[in-house]
């Protein structure tokens, strides 16, 4: 069932220890399939070494394990109660990488100031208030988040970094950008504490130039 | 004798260098099997990648060697003097990782900012004093606020890290989570020096709602 | 056709990841061949693990697709502007290196203070100023600098680092010692905000020195 | 010729990448034989994948070549001024790993703030002078830094990092430690600005506590 789906996201979580975005088991990346609105999603605790296509959980969007033998992710409730309220997100990323996660601590968004960060997100990473206790107030918050702004990344505050995509691996680049981006500001901000944001006319232009012109067609 | 904890305790010496704890042949990871009292330690001085379960030491709670044919880990008295007053200690770890390392030579316990380290660790990890020279008094100080504090996770003032837990492996996770925790701490730090811990009422429920959902049963 | 050059060009690019300079599928190495002026570049958003010889793209100086089934980076432009107006660049790599994208970002060039960048670059890493959306104002920018300067790094303002050389690799080389000179001076600026460059009399010694005794001859 | 010699020196210089030290083609690792007083040192300018036994490079006191075909380091003259000085010394480690570094640039000799660098190097690591141009005006600031401290690790003002040893390897474990202690003091220099090394009797109680009881007999 879905086997193809299950390898994606399998081989999308283990590109999270790859690219220093997670340790030991923490961390996670779904994906939802449009046709049947099942969602795959990695199993709660196993190392990523010991992921394969096959000990991925398949869940409905109610949270009944449809096909699986292990417990689903701890955080399998947040992923499903923003599929259940943004239909057009097909993948979602989890993780607590270190710079992005320390601006979650320094309660602040994080403004642009690449080039990079104006082409993939096109604005402001968006900061949530810190959520209640419990998967689904984490959900919701990231629902608000997202609705509020279209931004594909949420600093999730004291917490970590939730991104959305139109895919599992858009969702994980999303990831992996948001990190890059945020060690490179934290490293600017420390050598100069008055920088300031790139302007908005110039972000929505490069965000224009970058989503027509970026990759294989 | 004893072959499958050997082969756990040089499993999980061995992730101490991937996941970015140790350099050289220093840290350490040990276990303790609960029938026979004996504990399984690293030999002292070898490099990680030459470990192998066969060359694990063997030794009961008074030093003696019981198995292996190299010196045992030098920090050796240290773990059997937890062992001996703590039983229900059943793996310990000791690194160097930097960032944790950093915490303990600035001479201030770690806050909790962050559902990870409130989930693992439920609150403040303690902060040491500096230890008089031998192993024997690294261990006392170890025993001592573990005792007043129930926290798996001790920063040993301008020494570094001990970790401890139900098993070797679990012991290392809480290593593995401390370094990442305080990592992220310094960076948030660096952004706002004037960040505030969470409430020890939010840090409580994060705490109890992770011990009794992560992992598979 | 160019199956050296092609060789080269793809091995250079998947040293941008094991070199730590690059994250995801950003960041590019090109080389001109002196003879056709035909350029080898990597194709646009495809993994440096998935790159091969085969899949590189060869292009000609007006940005015609000579041989290659993908479309060619989405740099390819502004590495074509510095090839036309650069005869002697037979190289070029671009990158967003963390620590010298800081430097761009923070909005400085960065001065000499260490004898391995004296001996490299011989003298201050230029800074551009923010180059119109677009990939011909970005090589007009990077163009301009180095005509300045003469130096074969510059750090793009709010975006990166392009480095140029009289080859694929050494324009990956430059690249690489760039970022390892922005580290060392990041961590010694927050160590010591008060630090100077060292004389350019002696920078100017130290560069001469190395340029004829380094390497194979 | 000293094949097993040649063998070690080989090994040491390919663990310079593995521990972090170095990047690109920087750094080296060279020993002397105590009965021929042959050198043995890595070719200048070689990457480290490409190193192997058989393309080390034996030199005399003197620096003519006994064997090998290619060029050898261009530090070669700074490792023979030192065998030349000091006899004691059997083995030398360079590199320009970040955080030593960024502690020559900052102008400071490094103070003991932990109990690793208390044991293994005993006192501060000494900041040595800007050394004139050329490789024997390197060795005679290294020698001089070593003569007067005993310590087996130098600053190399604006530079980097030299270390010496009983061996090959014993110089390339003072290096690794050295650049882990940088490391962490860093950090809590960040952290604290006011912290305090380690006094004196303490550290060295500490030195000898280790030097008598760590490693293999």
């Amino acid at each position: 069932m879905l086997e193809q789906l299950k390898e994606t996201v399998c081989k999308d979580n283990k590109a999270l220890p790859k690219n220093g975005l997670v340790l030991w088991t923490s961390g996670n990346v779904s994906a939802k399939d449009p046709e049947t609105e099942y969602v795959v999603i990695k199993p709660s605790g196993i190392h990523f070494d010991d992921l394969t296509p096959d000990n991925m959980i398949v869940v409905d969007l109610a949270g009944n394990i449809i096909e699986g033998e292990l417990t689903p992710s701890v955080d399998t409730e947040s992923h499903l109660y923003v599929y259940n309220h943004c239909p057009e997100v097909l993948g979602i990323t989890h993780t607590h990488s270190p710079y992005a996660t320390a601006f979650s601590i320094a309660g602040e968004p994080l403004p642009i100031y690449t080039t990079t960060s104006a082409a993939v997100f096109g604005r402001e990473i968006p900061l949530s208030k810190v959520a209640a206790v419990g998967e689904k107030a984490i959900g919701a918050e990231i629902v608000r988040c997202y609705r509020e702004t279209s931004c594909p990344a949420i600093l999730l505050r004291n917490h970590g970094v939730f991104t959305v995509g139109k895919s599992a691996t858009n969702s994980l680049k999303n990831a992996v950008i948001l990190e890059e981006t945020a060690q490179s500001v934290y490293f600017a901000r420390m050598l100069n504490a008055g920088i300031q944001p790139l302007d908005t006319s110039y972000t929505d232009e490069v965000f224009d130039f970058y989503q027509n012109n970026y990759g294989q067609k």
